[in-house]
């Protein structure tokens, strides 16, 4: 394996369930990869014994009794050849290096190594586009529905659960994070996370979510009025569409993430919204609804294509409102796709 | 604090989310807890500005641009009293542990701790029972609903996403797992997420689902029977139920989670199908869906009363079926109560 190779290690071990997902295929929720040379090798347990059949291939499986990590070192000790053992520092708990050094003894030296895997990922090949696509049309097909749900008096809750369930007969595995619906002075809160509170008779709400399909996620933001927007608000809303619409028009092989980042604060700091909008610009999507690369300001990451990415700029005013556009683009030879193409005008209901 | 003076250190830098909640009440995503002496100090970025002042008290706040845990880094390096300096061993990465490090210097020492804030929350207080028994409440009332959806042709993700959208209107800010419907030759599956697949017309569908509610979980599993079930069928549902049934009377303060363990398997033994229940017999539950205690063989550790555990035996022939049954208890003074009421004769659908 090049990435391994490029490390100078002679063998990798994998714990970050997401990163042997992306080697193996398998998804189950425990299990540690040993990547060496030409097979890997996977452990885990009789829970899994069926699934790995059918989601393995290509790679040797243990099913094993004690704890993967404990099979693993076992594995290591007895092919010591492989002294240098790369671990997942960001990802492998101090305990759990702790003891597979004890359990090693001298027979392995564990040498912490970069995000290798996750550098992997941040290219997505013609399949997990397709599979993000598939899934962001998930999401961009529960709009409508989510439209007619939204009413003055039903709780978030109710709207969440209206949501997930349309996402769940469309075939979604998953949400992909917890539902946020967020009206009112609740909209203010960037993960404001559907609550018991009920839908205000007037002001925003903000409809964050996504899916996951064969495994890949997909996000999207819309923010939708209830009742009749002030004048304030509609400026606010247009504010924060054209921003969002400049960085998507950004995006192309060899800006920066950093510079779709500061085509939207460049031009909310001309409607005086810049220092409302106090996240970050957006996010890699794949496997995981958070991955590389983070599109924040300064960041110096050229684009390519295959990159999957949010763009995500929001506005709020603690305590009385907020507004958020969100889409997923995925980065093309000559620009970007918008995997979530749903209207992004003002919408009143 | 008791905990953090027992172990003998001046200060605790408490990195797992559930950990951060538990101390503080704070339930956002991101966030590192300073334990130390009578002020806790909570470190998070302003996304979460509104949201604190609504979860958090008795806390000193800290909402930083920088990641939390260099804003923490800052903190103990300006309070160079304290030198010993624990850390979550289990929950912080090797990445982590090595850049705290840098960032202090000379200025403390990081001493790998055990899961001390784990222990505390074995023990349930009287408000997180009501909380747990709230959430299972929910879980329960959601069976009849779910019994009526179980037929022949239906998809398992219909299932689960008919029984989802129950449970959000019925107040639950969301599930506590992924919901396992899994029917026919999937019932062999322990961790048979709901996938695409129809009910069959003949055969077990195990249903193993929970909710969320005020941030503490729920956890059941009921397996029910499409179509009539044959002697055979009949008879090893009959072993799961009784053997089910041993463990919860056997659970009482004093009795070690081992001997819950055992007094499944002893009967399961009787019938030989020992060899085919493959996993624990259970785990704790509270603010995470798997916590201590561990529920399994050979496991020393006494049942006390305020412990929530799961009793969940399960029985797998690969490729043909699967049964189990699982309800949630709080160890009492005298014996255990059973969170999840709901009827374990075998139902017919």
């Amino acid at each position: 394996m090049a990435a391994v190779d490029g490390a100078r290690l002679a063998v990798l071990v994998v714990t970050h369930l997401p990163n042997i997902r992306y080697l193996s295929g398998f998804s189950g929720s425990a299990g540690v990869l040993v990547v060496c040379g030409r097979e890997s090798q996977l452990f885990t347990d009789c829970r899994y014994t069926e699934q790995v059949r059918e989601e393995v291939n290509g790679v040797r499986v243990h099913i094993v009794r004690e704890p993967a990590l404990l099979a693993a070192a076992d594995w290591l000790q007895k092919h010591r050849s492989l002294r240098r053992i790369g671990i997942e520092a960001a990802r492998m708990s101090v305990a759990d290096r702790d003891s597979l050094g004890k359990l090693l003894g001298s027979g392995g030296r564990l040498v912490p190594s970069g995000n290798t895997i996750e550098r992997m990922r941040v290219i997505k090949d013609a399949d997990e586009i397709a599979r993000i696509r598939r899934a962001c049309q998930i999401g961009t097909n529960l709009f409508p529905g989510l439209l007619d749900a939204i009413r003055p008096g039903v709780s978030e809750l109710q709207v969440a659960g209206g949501l997930e369930f349309e996402a769940r007969k469309a075939g979604a595995e998953q949400m992909s994070f917890p539902t946020i619906i967020a009206g009112g002075a609740r909209s203010a809160l960037p993960h404001g996370r559907a609550s018991a509170k009920p839908i205000p008779r007037k002001g925003f709400v903000v409809c964050d979510f996504g899916v996951i399909l064969a495994g890949y996620c997909s996000d999207m933001t819309r923010t939708v009025h209830v009742g009749l927007p002030t004048i304030a608000a509609r400026q606010v809303y247009e504010a924060i569409r054209e921003a969002q619409q400049a960085a998507v028009e950004a995006v192309r092989p060899g800006v920066t993430v950093g510079e779709v980042d500061s085509a939207i604060r460049k031009l909310l700091k001309k409607k005086s919204l810049a220092k409302y909008f106090t996240h970050s610009t957006g996010h890699g999507v794949g496997l995981e609804i958070h991955e590389a690369p983070k599109v924040a300001a300064g960041q110096k990451e050229a684009l390519q294509p295959g990159m999957v990415i949010t763009i995500e700029p929001g506005v709020y005013m603690p305590s009385r409102w907020g507004v958020r556009i969100e889409d997923t683009v995925v980065v093309t030879e000559t620009g970007c796709e918008i995997l979530t193409p749903c209207p992004k005008s003002l919408i009143t209901v």
